[in-house]
């Protein structure tokens, strides 16, 4: 197998994950910190107005930029949207990219825990995800695979986004960026040995979590919202939700039940989906066998 | 007693503190729920331009803009200054007010639990926060006495301030919902009943937190941070801190030891106090007699 010679860790994606922004720091200030492997670390610190703005985004959701149309579409100006073209330069081009593998570092406000989002589900990524739920508490994997992906770091043939939380957006919280260096250094430990062809055997099965739909919050005709997120799945991430369970609360004091599929849900009244009303996510749990 | 005949309700003093935004806005379409008093209340959205960005405030604190002399000062021009003064227009004038009490509702992304903030300890406010300490779970107080106070609430010459938390910015939780309306409703049954002269005994004494200093983030000479909050004091919030406990760990690996004397803490890591680089508030345990 072809060795994996560039990797980028990238922070700040989004502008108030700042986990990332500040990992990314670190490593930039203690580069001795990433030597020892037999491939190269590029430190990316990808929407830096953003940051400074401590907002997700300024005119686009950046990790929504990167579909191969959107990159060749000079009528799309937004900063973001250059942004993306910068990036899809320096990483890039997305398709025959001179970066093997990125890593793209996440936060939630929701307890999502370790939670690492494949966009492919081939042995290679399979393995890599697995590598890290053997050996870090609280890991699930979830994937995310259409066609022409949006996210910044299908420039790459290789990617991992870590996304973890709890944790306030523009918050540095102690517990959530070592969790987050944890990963990544498990991450690199496996380019490594995968490198060198001496990866540890796999589980024999491992298990994802496959995004099916999202449901939005209670609105009226206006779109105007007209209730909450009920206490019953309020922090119930990577949970089962049943069919007939409350998840609405409205102000007029009425409840709202679910009525999809039984499933599993996750980003449950996460802070960035509010631009879009979405309360939570639902996925079916799949198994693969590696 | 004189009566309290002008109660203000006000949410959104921060635009991302969106809890009491939406129990303002609950209270506007179900009006019914306020009525059975005395007193009339008067629904107050405070920044809808910072709402609506969903940002603290646009271009300075509005909850730091009513001291008498920044209301004189036609100099005085950022967005919140003018608010500032079109709300001292509408609920005061400060010193000589037409609304005789104000509840602020606020949100902090630490795990503050019901804090009740006052600017005053006479009689009346020390005596309306053991009524409402008396009768919910997990209340504190806190006194920020200073000569002309910079708060919204410093319009009216009786006021309260809700702070209740964790809850990230934009988020909606019914937790932080519901207690932050039964602390609500509390205060105003006590104003009733103040009214009535029908009062409850109060307690013999009752705790205060008195803030006497802040300690900031760790930073270098160009003032990047250089570290963050340790989790030895992480959502330690209102729980006490000695002298030599690690507050900071830097991204070095070094750890920072408190070194000033021993004291409660909270606001600690609060996601809004970045701009200012704060790391958590000092204060001392007061108590009074009532």
């Amino acid at each position: 197998m072809k060795k994996i010679e560039n990797v980028a860790i990238v922070g700040g994606t989004h502008g108030n994950e700042v986990t990332g922004v500040y990992l990314v720091e670190k490593y930039r200030q203690y580069p001795e910190l990433l030597t020892g492997f037999d491939f190269k670390c590029q430190l990316v610190t990808a929407n830096q107005a953003a940051i400074t703005a401590n907002k997700r985004y300024i005119e686009r959701d950046l990790n929504r930029s990167f579909k191969l149309k959107d990159l060749a579409n000079s009528n799309l100006v937004s900063l973001e949207d250059q942004l993306a073209k910068q990036l899809n330069q320096q990483l890039g081009p997305k398709s025959n990219s001179k970066t093997d593998l990125i890593i793209d570092l996440h936060t939630s406000t929701a307890p999502m825990g370790m939670n690492l989002v494949l966009i492919q589900s081939d042995p290679f990524h399979l393995k890599l995800a697995d590598y890290v739920q053997q050996r870090m508490d609280n890991v699930t994997i979830s994937l995310e695979s259409i066609e022409d992906h949006h996210f910044l770091m299908s420039i790459a043939s290789k990617q991992i986004l870590i996304e973890v939380g709890a944790t306030p957006q523009g918050v540095l919280r102690q517990d959530i960026f070592e969790q987050t260096e944890q990963a990544l250094q498990l991450i690199l430990n496996y380019i490594q040995l995968h490198n060198q062809a001496k990866c540890p055997a796999p589980s024999n099965q491992i298990e994802l979590y496959q995004y099916f739909d999202v449901c939005y919050m209670p609105q009226d005709a206006q779109g105007n919202i007209i209730g909450m997120v009920h206490k019953n799945i309020q922090d119930r991430d990577f949970q089962p939700l049943k069919t007939g369970e409350p998840i609405f609360k409205l102000f007029n004091g009425e409840e709202v039940f679910y009525q999809g599929e039984d499933c599993t849900i996750s980003f449950i009244n996460e802070a960035a989906y509010y631009d879009e009303k979405k309360a939570f996510s639902m996925a079916r749990k799949v198994r693969f066998e590696i």
